[in-house]
């Protein structure tokens, strides 16, 4: 089995948070491999692995870190696939993160998404690797009717809620 | 021709920005639509172009929006396409369009780029469309190579800069 | 008893702070409904409700959600009821939920109120309705001499904490 | 003619900001009146005109101010009636004013709109009205109509720009 | 006795702040009152307060709260007496009392402190009384020699701390 | 003469600004010294000045800086006198000047006013030195009541422009 | 031994955040002091020891402080000598002190390091340390191979999380 | 001539934020280079120049870039050399920049200057190159002498604003 994401994470620490990337990518049958690999402390295995990301299989990478976040960056500076890009909250409540991976300059996209939004990262991955997969796109449908189902669920649990002064249907 | 990436922005005011998503996916080549359609000030417009967009050939769609940008969310939520987000700069400097995009609840990503970042959206769309498709892969990997020249040869003018005790290769 | 406010909340996680504008409309005897519907999650069910609410009678709606809070501005797109937004603290202290509802562009206002501040939202629907109910309007000034009687008597427990140079009166 | 809306403005110099109100209400044909009163330079005024609105009519209250913005808190410390709040932008990109705003205690709301946003404020102080006032109702379904016609119609200017891999309907 | 200094607070809730205040006062024998005054809630018995305060013998007031804290500026507006602010932090780390007090605009200053700085507050107040009583700046002077004495000790302690390169004197 | 108030700005650049503070003394006929003078490349001469105000009549010091402005804080280490701070917006629209003021720890206040509030902080001067002195304070009672005249007849203009639904009295 | 590098603090309270930087020079075998002087209340003190240091043999100086951070700014504007800033998180998230130390104005430079990173500043005297001694430089080498070596093994026991579609090389 | 410091830029257009640096250099008579170089656009230049610095007799390197600057801790990750970083304003006014560089993870230090502070990166270099070199620490004392002559003789321009009420030397 060939892995077609690739998920970094800047330190092991930051695995709570990345590892919901797995559990989406996982609950779709993507292959997948999980990796720490630090731009400022392993910057010569951060090139080989972004350098040879595409020849190995993969189609779309997921990178998340925190404080000056820089590894999104960097990662994409060297490959032409998809970065997606996770700010992890450590300080200043994930500002900073959020801020040094977004502001690319033009030329070097990160695909950024919100601050600790490794479960949103997992799911855009699957979104692009549908972009010529039907059978995926089709199951990204029946995903989103699942997120609907679960609200319309917990409304039911809310309505339990008595007020005299509520009216429920 | 159909068009594989739709760009869409609030306001027709935002075209200086947009346009430059624009001018990318012309340079690669992509057939493209760009639209001016509102998430507040019409949408159901948003809606049946949200909910079309696959069955009429789209892969990718980009939208841009300022101030409590909603644009991307709102289109984000009603299909399983990837979303690029562009926060466009109209109040604070950008932030609010920044955080109205980027900070999207688990389960509806939306692949933001930098404040003002139009440019950089265009590359993402061309980079997401290339996951299956070699050709355009290695027309990105050219294209690296041209930012790197471009780099290399302002490094050149900067050279004829003199100072005493600069020391010039 | 018809409903004359809706509580909307992006999700049933927000009851905590959302049921504090319940329980002021309770107060005031104002019937009203509360459910969780998401922006985000269920956009036809919000369509659906923000079309049909003034047609059941609703009058005022309040909406509260947090992170990239679009909740508000987007039932605010889809109906001219007043609708008043609260911004739920979920990630960077509530800032990105309260600039996501308060900046909406010119056309589409939503009646924001402090971060997690459910109480003052249900308040505010009590004085939009007593626009043209004396009886209503009446209750609100009892009200707020109540809140002046409350820090009178939290001052006389005040005054009871002593120091050698403290005058009392 | 009584005014049903009262703006007022921390400063004369907040006008430009504010004028867009006042063109709002005249659109909808609300009488309204305008002043200049100052939470910190005629409290006195401040304090008489807001015990006095009700009882002359007026329904919704529209307060802009700038910097340390106390101007719509005092007034709805004082009063009742729905005040909707305009944070004007002086310093700081607009924040303070902002934050002095939104962010009042429980017991006293102000229905804060965008930085700015005094078009907004004009169209909630309608949207207040109409709560009991189906003919004015009527007539902001029909401007939301003229907001959604404004915005097809930029779309088709926008069609008329040109790129060779762009697509037009 | 007749107080010198007023220490108001918006609220019971803030006296863990505002204590400080008062325990320095006490320290350097300033005979003060304390009272809770909301600005919102008791918007008469502040004006009360503020327009007495010279002529029952007040000479400094300080003022602290929360949020959108206007009850510093408020008084100031209503008394030439020199108004000392204290931001507490209540939400956004107190950043909005902070530009609530501060940005104060032209014509009513207030002498805003830390967040949460209601020590410095009474310290302040006592150099203001100390404008024209010589026993009391000499009294502050040795208060700040205090304040050397206690950190020259802090660092003996604080040499007790050994690493095998570390030089101690 | 002996001056009262001593203005201190750390850059002559900041006179713009700080005139202002000049200004307001002025019309008080308050006797003052203007200097610039900086914490960062002029420590000594700060020293100097702070250590030896006292004594030569001062009584109150006003000192302006930008950027990470330490010159308030720095003064008030070596004086008892209160020490007003005013923030100058240099960069990061002066955000960075008011924290650096205004954030002092216990035992050093500054009595911060606005970002450029220079003409506040002569005021508050003003106030302090008329904390013994009742004809400076019934100059500055009287000086509230100009600003209030100022506002009155602002409005009277303000009357002037005319919508066809504006009510004027 | 005399002392290289002095670790100053503004308070011993700040002792859990500067012992990192006591920890790395002893790594080194660097020879160092750490004192407790505040920029505030013990002003002349930071003075003799600023002025001092150099001729002590003292090549790098580390100053760590919070809120309004002046320390490292007052230290740098009297000695020549390299001046690290540690901005500690007291109130803020510690952005007030990071810009309180960073914002410096041209002439007199601090060398700041992330908000608590006292560890870096450690580093960062060492590498100054090295800028002539090569046996330095080359420990500094073998320091960042550690560094690297740490993250190679914690991605070994992450290889260990085991998901069905997880690829392990 | 060896250069002994490198001046490395993101993009030839901060090149008028960073000649302040060179300037600096120059006037100290330290051979310098300047390059622009982008860690995004050119990673292999980046990666090359980073390691090969020492041994071709760099000590110091200073980085300049704006948005998300990784530049100065990607080259960081790569040498133990010091390495100062200059935020470039580009956007949000420089904050984006200023967090991206100085919120580095243990291990890898950049001493960050104010946003825009090329000038003292330029003295922080030659501070660093003075700490075994004793002439240029001299240099270094005459030139902070040369500081506050300045503000000395600004001083004495500013003393020529007349006020009725202002008291000159």
């Amino acid at each position: 089995m060939t892995p077609k994401v690739s998920i970094i994470m800047g330190s092991t620490s930051d695995l709570p948070v990345m590892k919901e990337a797995a559990e989406i990518l996982n609950e779709f049958h993507i292959p997948f491999e999980i990796n720490a690999l630090s731009a400022h402390r392993t910057p010569d295995e951060v090139e080989k692995f972004s350098k040879g990301a595409y020849d190995k299989g993969i189609r779309v990478i997921i990178a998340g870190a925190g404080m000056a976040a820089h590894l999104a960056g960097v990662i994409s500076s060297m490959t032409p696939l998809p970065v997606i890009g996770v700010p992890i909250k450590a300080s200043l409540d994930g500002l900073d993160a959020l801020l040094a991976m977004v502001q690319m300059p033009p030329g070097i996209p990160v695909a950024t998404v919100a601050i600790n939004g490794a479960r949103n990262a997992g799911i855009l991955a699957v979104q692009i690797l549908a972009v010529d997969n039907k059978e995926l796109y089709e199951k990204l449908l029946a995903f989103k009717q699942d997120l609907k189902k679960k609200i319309v669920k917990a409304n039911e649990e809310l309505n339990l809620v008595k007020y005299e002064f509520r009216v429920t249907k």
